[in-house]
């Protein structure tokens, strides 16, 4: 019984997913497809455009047969520490594989490049230190680095997939049995993959313009049923829909509320940014605007976004060092007839426990996450259901 | 130049309140009536129905000739530290007598019944510690005590009218210069007042119901004109009006996003009310639902209310010891001619710093009412100005 993991978003989920699940379980060779998939808030710093709930009928529908929670702690991160969560799941599932998108490089690759990454550790810390440049991206520093290392470059770090595949495999070599490696190249590989993408590959991205925020367009919403399964485009049409601008009253709120001194007490909040928060909390009149006047060359866009996730979870400093040592559990959302076999034959090795529902017997594994989706809730104040308590799984 | 104060929250200002106003300069012959005014949230543990700034310029309308704002510590509090907040701010502007409204007893009455309590404290609180009953209010057992230990009872305290009087009184003879206290029988104690009750005077709390709320009633707002100055009707017609409804949504939001150990740092969440807030919020579908649910024997309504404006303005237990310790400044709402010459000629033996306008320089005195008005202008985001920095006092 071999196993596969993807690591996925589904914001939502279109064509272009689907095509990644089928050559997942083609290339692994594998029975089962586990997808561990970020909960109500995403890596990008955002709400997740449906709850967790729609996108794993939509993970179910394309193919996935076990739907996994990747926990708010993690999924709200860069690349490293999304990795770290995902990947850790995986291997407390006894997963045998994990495949991942790539705009170029092989597997082989990545995992020749995971292997000199560890064993180079202290060399590329050691020049990090030395030029620390806050101008430039992390990802951007690390592939000036590499090229001073390494004389093949064998993964460019300049595309976010492959920036997301290389801490996939340096996570995973740093277990003690890794899972195998599979990717798979994204767009483009022959006329045929093109030509899908063309016409039906939408981006999530261009999806989500179309259904909320300022460029909601009510025209292309039927024009969508091309670029992805039935069954997400019903989860898109019959669930409501949320952007961060149904977030925004209450984000505004906390920042006037609290303190400078509270304010620091939230995770990431460091470097003074909290006074260019309060600076700037008074006259936004949206979410984007917000961003956009405390956007500068030393903090990227994305991690402005991040950063008011925290703050709107009042996620805080002392909480994320526990959280960001492992996942606490692995949270079911949803599983087929092969998933369920796979979880009654390996259950009993996992090593983290599994929350078939969350209760008040485990809810202490799962704080952080309760209160994520108690707050995405409020979105859509009374029309987005409970997110945890008492769910059951998916089937 | 002989001054009296009154202790307002004009939540609207009405005819009673004209009247009061009219009857306070007559009875004491002050050329000056300071009016300490709730600033926007009020003693009730509610929004004020328009800004401090609109209720200013109907005190000015109507008869005040300065107007002073209560901090917000002090205005949502019971009667002693409410009463300890505005007698506080009225000695020290060195202001010579005091007037308000009782139900029944005379100003002689309460001038003797609080010298009679400030020489029995210790008695009263060894009585209170002995016969503790939290399902008694305050005033219950106050009266209560009083009766055993006073052969005639002076002052009923089964009115918040009197409750609050004699909190006046109370504060008052802790001064080494005590005010002269003048008392206005608040209703029917002639015909001809009595037919203006019946005509005119409607209470605030039915004019409020009219305005704002699920008894919203249209109709009747032309009907209001007779109750109150044209002032007073042009104020709350061209102002975006407010109920605790508005502020609900945020209300909800911090307490789901707060641990319950975060909860118990906000002032006054004692006794497990923190555990009574989680169960129910989640329910409830508005803030009147909210308290009907929350309420039980051992808190009132009003407490509650209280408790709600704490946690939604986050003062915290720690800031509140300081800050109820006495006002920090006397800040500076309206003004007439009068009032001008008061704080010419009184300014500099003010024991409290006179702020005009709140600015970068004198924030540190106003920290928590500038937090409050930010949250306050939440109500109708983008519809309530600025209520602190850089407003100028009304002429």
């Amino acid at each position: 019984m071999k196993s596969c993991g993807v690591v996925v978003e589904y914001n939502p989920l279109h064509n272009g997913h689907v095509y990644h699940l089928k050559k997942a379980r083609e290339l692994s060779g594998a029975d089962t497809i586990i997808a561990i998939m970020s909960g109500n808030f995403l890596q990008r710093g955002e709400p997740a455009i449906v709850d967790k709930w729609s996108r794993a009928q939509m993970a179910l529908s394309a193919g996935a047969d076990l739907v996994i929670e990747l926990p708010v702690a993690f999924s709200t991160q860069p690349a490293d520490y999304f990795a770290k969560g995902a990947v850790g799941l995986l291997h407390a599932m006894n997963c045998d594989a994990i495949c991942f998108g790539s705009e170029s490089g092989e597997s082989a690759d990545y995992q020749k490049l995971a292997h000199f990454l560890k064993q180079h550790t202290p060399t590329i810390n050691q020049r990090f230190k030395e030029n620390r440049d806050p101008g430039k991206t992390y990802a951007s520093q690390m592939d000036q680095i590499l090229k001073e290392l390494m004389p093949e470059q064998l993964v460019s770090l300049s595309t976010p997939n492959n920036i997301l595949g290389l801490a996939y495999s340096k996570e995973n070599v740093l277990y003690e049995k890794p899972m195998e490696l599979y990717t798979i190249t994204r767009v483009g590989s022959d006329y045929h993959e093109k030509e899908l993408d063309e016409q039906n590959f939408s981006s999530a991205t261009a999806i989500r313009e179309s259904l909320v925020g300022s460029k909601k367009n009510k025209a292309r919403i039927e024009e969508l049923k091309l670029s992805m399964p039935d069954s997400s485009f019903e989860q898109l049409t019959t669930h409501p829909l949320v952007s961060w601008e149904n977030y925004w009253p209450y984000l505004k709120y906390q920042i006037e509320v609290q303190s400078l001194e509270e304010l620091r007490t939230v995770y990431q909040v460091t470097e003074g940014i909290e006074y260019r928060l309060k600076e700037y909390i008074q006259e936004a009149e949206s979410f984007e605007q917000f961003i956009s006047l405390v956007k500068n060359k030393r903090v990227s866009w994305t991690r402005l976004q991040r950063l008011c996730v925290y703050i709107l979870l009042q996620l805080k400093k002392e909480d994320m060092v526990n959280e960001l040592t492992e996942p606490q559990a692995i949270h079911l959302l949803g599983f087929n007839f092969r998933g369920r076999n796979y979880l009654k034959e390996m259950k009993k090795r996992f090593s983290l426990p599994l929350i078939a529902n969350v209760t008040k017997k485990n809810k202490n594994l799962w704080t952080s996450d309760i209160k994520a989706g108690k707050i995405y809730q409020m979105g859509q104040l009374g029309l987005i259901k409970e997110q945890d308590y008492y769910r059951q799984p998916l089937k």
